[in-house]
């Protein structure tokens, strides 16, 4: 589609001076390596930025992919009347159409008139645009991102550009990421119909403060159960945050029980914060798997007894079981010749000495053993950053574990869910230890958090996910 | 008290080879700055890291405070019996005393009856000892922190490593933080009551897995009611988490129900994780002020519409109210020549470009509004640090914000609690940028936290605090 990978694109809105938005968008295309045809539209010059410059969108030889406009509003309808059937998309990053104080609601339906007269898609106004590093495009500096299988559609600009920051961070990565500012002409639903049906992408993620159909929405829901993850994050399910909505994109009230209900129905992943939204499409984007029946059970493996207590009761919370390992493991275990204070029930609580002996030998042993022998639904090893950096000797321990830990999770995920907790304390040593080794579980596709719960969410998604498939299937072959 | 301000340390367990837990101890008492006696006990060195060293506990000149005790197990009670009414506490971080795996259990028998008849306390076995700024002692290596007013009790030792470690990242200031191990002399609850009588402590932390003595525990609680606040991260709530804790510290079946009703009853905070704990412990560290009815509205300032909608849900399901600003605010706003973007009702979305705009001047005049004029409950600065990295003008416009609105914030702070929250992506530019900013904040004394969950729990601590002080006040003035 040439809204998330266009071959021409024409800017309007970029000055000689280098300081309008067109110009940064420019600069951002060239960083995301966009590799097709980009024209400048100018009134008087013939170049802007080393790009060839026209007057109009009527001057552009070949019909427009992708026109990126920022220009005033008032003068946003003639500009897209201008390209009159030769540009597809047109995405309008200016605002004042009637968002927030209501100003401008006579200038949207000019602009709607005009695009269905021309036949040019709007995306917006007020929208940043499409992040598609197949496309090379981005609305966030810097180097181009790795192509992903994760597809976004999104109500806020803002959370748009923070999800694709912070997935960075998480190792999620985008296919697109489409903000769809006031979502004048294509909206949020059309965009998730496109993603449906799109086979590069594997699960899709919404940011919504409003439906703007939402008959239409059930209808894509009904017809999407189960064959493509859905995370829903909703703005606005509290009277409070609604409230904020309202000011924020004009959304209307929302009932939370009538959302809740849409979830349960049609097996959507509705989440209530970004951190869920993040670790939930993780999820999905790293351990998608066949369904596997009863999978609640989680190994919790780690160093710390009191942070052991504490996790086994956040999972409790989250009625995930923390069940004991089994006797023939435990017999096995007797085997490894552990330094005192190695607890082998689950949680599996084993001290930073014990990392540190033979080089992290022993705990891998452990490891190897609970995926083999009792494969539990769930793995979680969480390692103490501050422990590591004790010395050099722990250090090398924990390493060596991980350095045999991460293949061995990655080879057992169908069976046994992986997530590595790394716990920071805040440090400056810590942070810069921790960003090392996710960039080496990362290599290995095992999530990698911090906090336990980031860890409960990616395996409460996938094992709720799992059961309404299960649930599904059986239901139809029933039918 | 000698356990957290001694003169003389005995070391036993310290060799001439420098390899041992009791050298770790002297190195530690080093980088502490501990300027008192140091004697180690060993059988034949006279000298041990440049102390001097005698063969026997009975051979030190003087009284001894504290005696750091890292000898094996068994040789443990002969050489406190050998300080006969020399020795005041004895820290004992061995373990093989019964705890975990139950072995042990006579030898800890004898070690009470020795220490009984000698009359020196035993704090441990399997303790860390003491972290105690002013007394000049660690168990967390690295140099001196500063000296603070919160005391803790822990029954894990690697959990008050933890709490040093990332409560040093979050500006929380310690006066001790005592280790118990098995608590087989020296118990919390004891601990607690010192705390409770010490002018220097102001606020009381608790990790427990269980309660050596229930009855003594409630009466500690009825006499402490409203005096001093009382944090209680509770190990084992769940039955999950007990049958943890039973396998870590022997803990007994626990009641959560009961825990909620002492926590109702005598006005304790009851917190669930680490971070719940150090954040409520920050917010009497640096917030605590005469209670103040009907506080629970919040002002939201930040930058980005999705997360202010996103922030005013999270605010609701933790029962605090975000209230639109009053009209007399929305007008005096009016004069604030705000680009556009600007939306002042609460939450108060202030884009990037607006912090950017006059170097930050426009956010700080509205603050002032929102301080003088509103004078809510709690204000939460909210700022994405991302926004901030974008450009040398934005950087600019925060920082010149920031610069103003922190010492207005605390001028405030007995109206309004105030709350930073310094949003990362998790990128090390982000990460560098918040430390910084952090230790900005930490000078004014306002909490900084990551995320709204931890000021909301900031807020929430001291919202229920003050009401049950209020209540208790109106029952005491009846009665």
């Amino acid at each position: 589609m040439p809204l998330v990978a266009p071959r021409v694109i024409a800017v309007a809105g970029a000055s000689t001076s280098g300081n309008a938005q067109g110009n940064t968008f420019l600069r951002q295309l060239e960083e995301a390596g966009f590799d097709g045809t980009v024209v400048v539209i100018h009134p008087s010059a013939t170049s802007v930025d080393g790009y060839a410059a026209v007057p109009s969108l009527a001057d552009v030889p070949e019909t427009v992919d992708y026109a990126y406009v920022a220009v005033p509003s008032r003068s946003v309808p003639a500009l897209i009347a201008s390209g009159a059937g030769r540009v597809r998309f047109a995405q309008v990053i200016s605002s004042g159409f009637g968002e927030g104080d209501g100003v401008g609601v006579d200038l949207a339906n000019e602009l709607l008139r005009v695009a269905r007269e021309t036949g040019t898609r709007i995306v917006g106004p007020n929208s940043l645009g499409t992040h598609s590093p197949r496309g090379g495009m981005s609305f966030v500096g810097g180097a181009s991102a790795p192509d992903g299988t994760i597809s976004v559609a999104s109500q806020s600009g803002g959370l748009s550009v923070d999800m694709i920051r912070r997935g960075r961070s998480l190792g999620l990565d985008f296919r697109s990421v489409v903000s769809v500012g006031n979502a004048l002409d294509v909206d949020p639903i059309e965009l998730a119909e496109y993603y449906l049906a799109d086979p590069g992408t594997t699960a899709i993620g919404l940011y919504l403060e409003y439906l703007p159909d939402g008959r239409r929405f059930v209808d894509l829901l009904r017809r999407s159960a189960g064959t493509k993850p859905i995370v829903v994050l909703k703005g606005g399910l509290t009277a409070q945050g609604n409230r904020a909505a309202a000011s924020h994109t004009g959304a209307a009230a929302t009932d939370e029980r009538l959302w809740r209900g849409l979830a349960r129905q049609f097996g959507i992943t509705l989440v209530e914060t970004m951190d869920e939204y993040l670790h939930s499409l993780l999820a999905f984007q790293d351990l998608a798997r066949a369904p596997r029946a009863n999978a609640r059970d989680v190994v919790l493996l780690g160093n710390g007894g009191g942070v052991s207590v504490l996790a086994a009761d956040q999972f409790a919370r989250a009625d995930l079981a923390v069940p004991p390992v089994s006797d023939e493991l435990l017999r096995a275990a007797e085997t490894i010749p552990f330094p005192p204070g190695a607890s082998v029930l689950n949680p599996i609580d084993l001290p930073a000495g014990v990392f540190a002996s033979e080089g992290g030998a022993l705990c891998e042993s452990l490891l190897r053993l609970v995926l083999e022998r009792d494969a539990p639904g769930g793995i979680v090893v969480h390692l103490n950053l501050g422990a590591m950096l004790q010395g050099p000797v722990y250090l090398a321990g924990f390493r060596g574990f991980l350095t045999a830990a991460l293949p061995m999770l990655r080879e057992h995920r169908d069976q046994s869910l992986p997530v590595l907790v790394l716990n920071s304390d805040g440090s400056a040593e810590a942070d810069e230890l921790r960003r090392s080794l996710t960039s080496e579980a990362r290599e290995w596709r095992i999530p990698v958090v911090t906090g336990f719960a980031g860890a409960i969410r990616i395996l409460s998604t996938l094992y709720e996910h799992e059961s309404r498939m299960l649930h599904t299937e059986a239901t139809t072959s029933v039918g």
